[in-house]
C-alpha cells in the first residue's frame, strides 16, 4: 500500500478531509503517486489516519469529482492517467466562467475568499419544509398512474399553470397546447433546433449569453455576431446579417443587463414580421428579479403574429437542481413539432412535474419569488452602495435587474489586470470577456461582472473592503 | 351559456364523467359545439348536471388532454379550432403503436377490452413505500447541496453504482468516467448526435425499434437498414452498406426478440475494429427480463477496442416516469464529448439522481427486478400456454425474453386481417409492420405482436378467449 505521511496541521483553517484531498492531489501532479497506482481503502485510510471513515470518503469523493482518481467496481481507487488529467484540467479552464482566472501553476492557486460569481444563486432561503411536504403529499396521494411516462410535451395541467403564470407575470399569451416541458434550456434548445431546422442563420448581440452560443455552434447553425447599444440588438446589423433567427434577451440582457425599450422590441417583430420564417427567440432566463421600475412584460406579449419563441427556466428561480424549463412555440412552429418531433419522449418525471405544479399553485412559488427579490435586493443595495467609493475610477452598469453588476475602469484599467489584483487578495472577479464571441473575445477591454447571488451580505463586505484595496 | 342536455344513462357501465367526456366530444366532432365557443366552468357545468365538480373536471381534462378543447388564462374554456382537431388526429395516428387499428370514425370505436401492447409495463408491484421513505430520507438528509446543479454527466456517485450495476449484471467494462447520465434514450441520442457529429452512415435492422429509426432520421443521418435472420443483424448486409455505425439490440431485439449469438457479436466487433471511426450503437432496453437460460453479457462486455456505444434505461426496469438512462462512451467519444459538448447541462435533478443511486445501493432495485422477473414469467408462461392452441395456425416467436412475444399466420391471413378480427372481439394486437421502415413498411406480412407487461392474469386468459374466437 501505498504511504500516506500526511502531517495533519491542527492550527490549520482547513478541515481534515481538505488536507488529505490536497496532499494527495499534490502527490499526483507532483508525479509521486503514479497513474493506475492504487491508492488504500477508504476504510484502511481512515484506520491508518485515524480519521473517521466519512472523512476518507469525503477526500476521496472530491478527488474522484475532479477526476485525479478513478474507482473500478470491487477493485478500489487508482490514479488516473496523465493524459486524463490535462484533459480534465483543460476541460475545466474551455467552462469558462467557473475557471477564470489563476492562470498559474493549480497548485498555487489562493482559494477565492469571495467569489462575486455571476451565475451563483442563493440556497440559504430556499423553502425546503415546504418542498419536502409536497414531495410527500404528492407521492403518497399520486398513486400508480404518477410513474407512467406522460405527456411528450409535459403534463397538460403543468402546462396550464406555467401558462397562467407566464400570462400573469410575463404578459405572454399562449395556449397550454403551445408550451413544451423539457429538461433544461439546453434541451429545449436542442429540441428547436430539429423544429427549425438545419443550416438556420441565427444573429447573437455580441456579448451575449456563452452557453446559448456554444450550443447554437454545436448545432452548425451559422451565427452572426451583431452590435448592440443600450437598448439591446442593434436593428441595422440585424438587417444587414442576412439571418432568419436572431437571439435575444430583452428584459436582461446576459451580461450586459441592458433591457430592451418598447421601441427596439417593435423594431425586432417589425423586421421578424417582415419576410416568412423569421423568428425571435427570447431568453427569458432571470426576468424574475427586477429592483427598479415595474416588472417588463416579455417580448413574446407584444407579438401578435407569431413570430416569438418565448423560453424561461425555473432552474433560476427555483433552484438549479429543478431541471424543468419551457418553452412556448408559435403556431406554425407548434405545427412542425407535432409533425416532426412527436417521438421525443418526456424528459422531465410526472412525479417532478406534479410537484413543481403543487408549489406553483399553492401561491409557493410567487412567495418565494418575492422573498428571494426582497432578499437579492438587499444584497444589491449594500453592494451598490459599497461601490460608492469606486465611482471616481469605474462606470457602474446593470444595476436595475438580476443577480450581477458590470464595472468599466475610467482609466485605462485593463479587465485582465482587474481580475488578477482581486486574485491576489482572494477575491475572484469575471470578465466581460467570458460573454465576448469571435474576435472581439480577443480583445478584452475594461469591464468586469460582480455577481452577487451567492453570497451573503458580510461577504459582500469582505470582497468589497478586498477590492478597495487591490483596485482603488 | 351553451345548454348540455346530457341524459345520464343509470344503467351505463360507463362513469359520469366519461359520459359527460363522450357528450361534449360527440358535439365537438358533429359541429354542434363549434369552434372558439366558450364551455361553461366546471362549477356550473357541476351544478348544472347535478354531479360533483371533480366530475366536471375530469371530463374537461380528458378532452384537454385530448385537445378537443382548449383553456385561457382567466377566461375558461373554449372549443378548439378544427384544423387544430383534425391535426391533432393524425399526430395521434402517426405516433404508431398507440393508435394501431380502429380506422373508423373515432366515436365508433370501441374501447379495447384487452389491449396486447407490446410496450405496456406493471407497475402493481412497484415498491412504493420503500420508494416514498427513500425520497424522504433523501430530502430530509439531503441539505441544500441537493439543490444545486451539479456534474454535467450525472452525479459520480451515481455513475460508480450504475457502473456497478452494469458490471455486474451485463459484463459492461467502464470507469465511471465513461457513464454520462440524462432524461431518457432520446436526450441521450440527441447528445450521441453532437459527439458523432453529422452525416453519420447509420445502419439499423429491420423491422428495428422505430423510435431510434424516428430520432436518427430527424438528424439527417443516412439510414440504411440492413436485412436480419434469426441471429441479427446479417454482416455481410452491413459490409455492403458502407455505413459508419450500426445499431443493434443484442441482447433482446426488438421487435423480434431476437438474441444474437457470439458468433455474429464477434462478426459484428470484426467489422466495427476494420476501420477507424466505426461504432456499434448498443440499445440493451429490456434485458433485465429473461426467462430461459442464463442472463446474457452485452455487446460491450465482448469489445476490447472501445467500438461499442452502450445504451440502457431505468424507465423499462424501474417505471417510466424514472426518466434517467444513461450511456457508456468508449474512451475516444469520450473524449470528444467532454471538448465538443462540456456546455451541456445535466438533464437529471440531483434530487432524483440520488433517491436512484440509493435505490440500487440499498439493494431494492435488484430485488424489483428479480420479483418483476418472477411475476412477468408468470404472465408468459400463461399467455405461452394458453397459445397451445394457437399453434397449428401460428408460428410463435420471441418468447424467451422481454415482454411480448410474436405470433406470425401460417395459413397467409394478413397482419391487417388479424388485428381487424381482434378488435372486433375487443382485443388489441399489434403489426410488426408498425416497426418495418422504408419499403418493407408497405408489404406488412403475417405476423401479430402480444404483450403481457401490462395485463394481469385474467386479462390475458380472457384475451385469449377471444383471439381464439377471433383468429381459430
Amino acid at each position: 500500500m501505498y504511504d500516506l505521511n500526511i502531517e495533519f496541521r491542527s492550527g490549520s483553517e482547513k478541515c481534515l478531509y481538505e488536507q488529505i484531498y490536497e496532499y494527495i492531489r499534490r502527490e499526483i501532479r507532483e508525479g509521486k503517486l503514479r497513474p493506475g497506482e492504487r491508492l488504500p481503502s477508504t476504510r484502511s485510510l481512515a484506520e491508518y489516519l485515524q480519521v473517521s471513515r466519512s472523512t476518507a470518503s469525503l477526500a476521496y469523493d472530491q478527488l474522484l469529482s475532479e477526476g485525479y482518481i478513478a474507482s473500478r467496481p470491487y477493485r478500489g481507487y487508482y490514479v488516473c492517467r496523465m493524459e486524463e488529467l490535462y484533459r480534465l484540467d483543460a476541460r475545466g479552464d474551455a467552462a469558462g466562467a467557473e475557471e477564470q482566472g489563476g492562470q498559474g501553476p493549480a497548485e498555487e492557486k489562493i482559494p477565492a475568499v469571495v467569489d462575486f460569481s455571476p451565475t451563483a444563486t442563493d440556497m440559504s432561503r430556499f423553502p425546503f419544509s415546504v418542498w419536502r411536504k409536497i414531495n410527500k403529499n404528492v407521492l403518497s396521494q399520486g398513486g400508480g398512474s404518477l410513474f407512467t411516462q406522460g405527456d411528450v410535451q409535459g403534463e397538460y395541467s403543468l402546462r396550464e399553470t406555467i401558462g397562467r403564470y407566464l400570462h400573469s407575470s410575463r404578459g405572454v399569451n399562449c395556449t397550454p397546447q403551445q408550451i413544451i416541458v423539457g429538461a433544461g434550456n439546453d434541451y429545449l434548445l436542442l429540441l428547436l433546433e430539429k423544429i427549425l431546422g438545419r443550416h438556420v442563420r441565427i444573429a447573437m448581440e455580441n456579448p451575449t449569453y456563452k452557453r446559448a452560443y456554444q450550443i447554437f455552434d454545436s448545432f452548425a447553425y451559422e451565427i452572426t455576431t451583431v452590435d448592440m447599444d443600450e437598448a439591446g440588438m442593434s436593428v441595422s446589423g440585424l438587417r444587414q446579417s442576412d439571418v432568419t433567427a436572431a437571439y435575444v434577451m430583452p428584459s436582461h440582457q446576459y451580461p450586459t443587463g441592458a433591457l430592451m425599450p418598447i421601441g427596439r422590441r417593435l423594431e425586432l417583430l417589425k423586421w421578424a414580421n417582415e419576410a416568412p420564417g423569421r423568428y425571435l427567440i427570447e431568453d427569458d432566463y432571470d426576468s424574475e428579479f427586477r429592483y427598479r421600475g415595474k416588472p417588463i412584460p416579455s417580448l413574446q406579449a407584444s407579438d401578435t403574429q407569431g413570430r416569438v419563441i418565448y423560453i424561461g427556466t425555473f432552474s433560476k428561480s427555483i433552484a438549479p437542481a429543478i431541471r424543468v424549463s419551457y418553452m412556448v412555440l408559435p403556431m406554425e412552429l407548434l405545427e412542425r413539432y407535432r409533425r416532426q418531433c412527436f417521438f421525443y419522449s418526456a424528459t422531465v418525471s410526472r412525479i417532478d412535474q406534479k410537484i413543481l405544479e403543487e408549489f406553483i399553485k399553492e401561491g409557493y412559488f410567487e412567495r418565494h419569488l418575492n422573498k428571494m427579490r426582497k432578499h437579492y435586493k438587499e444584497k444589491h443595495d449594500l453592494l451598490l452602495e459599497g461601490l460608492t467609493d469606486f465611482e471616481e475610477d469605474f462606470r457602474i452598469t446593470g444595476e436595475n435587474a438580476g443577480l450581477h453588476l458590470l464595472l468599466t475602469g475610467r482609466r485605462g484599467q485593463k479587465e485582465r489586470e482587474l481580475i488578477l489584483a482581486a486574485q491576489s487578495l482572494g477575491v475572484r472577479v469575471y470578465g466581460l470577456s467570458d460573454s465576448l464571441v469571435g474576435k472581439a473575445a480577443e480583445q478584452p477591454g475594461h469591464t468586469v461582472l460582480l455577481g452577487y447571488g451567492g453570497l451573503e451580505c458580510q461577504d459582500i463586505d469582505k470582497g468589497l473592503a478586498l477590492l478597495r484595496q487591490a483596485w482603488l
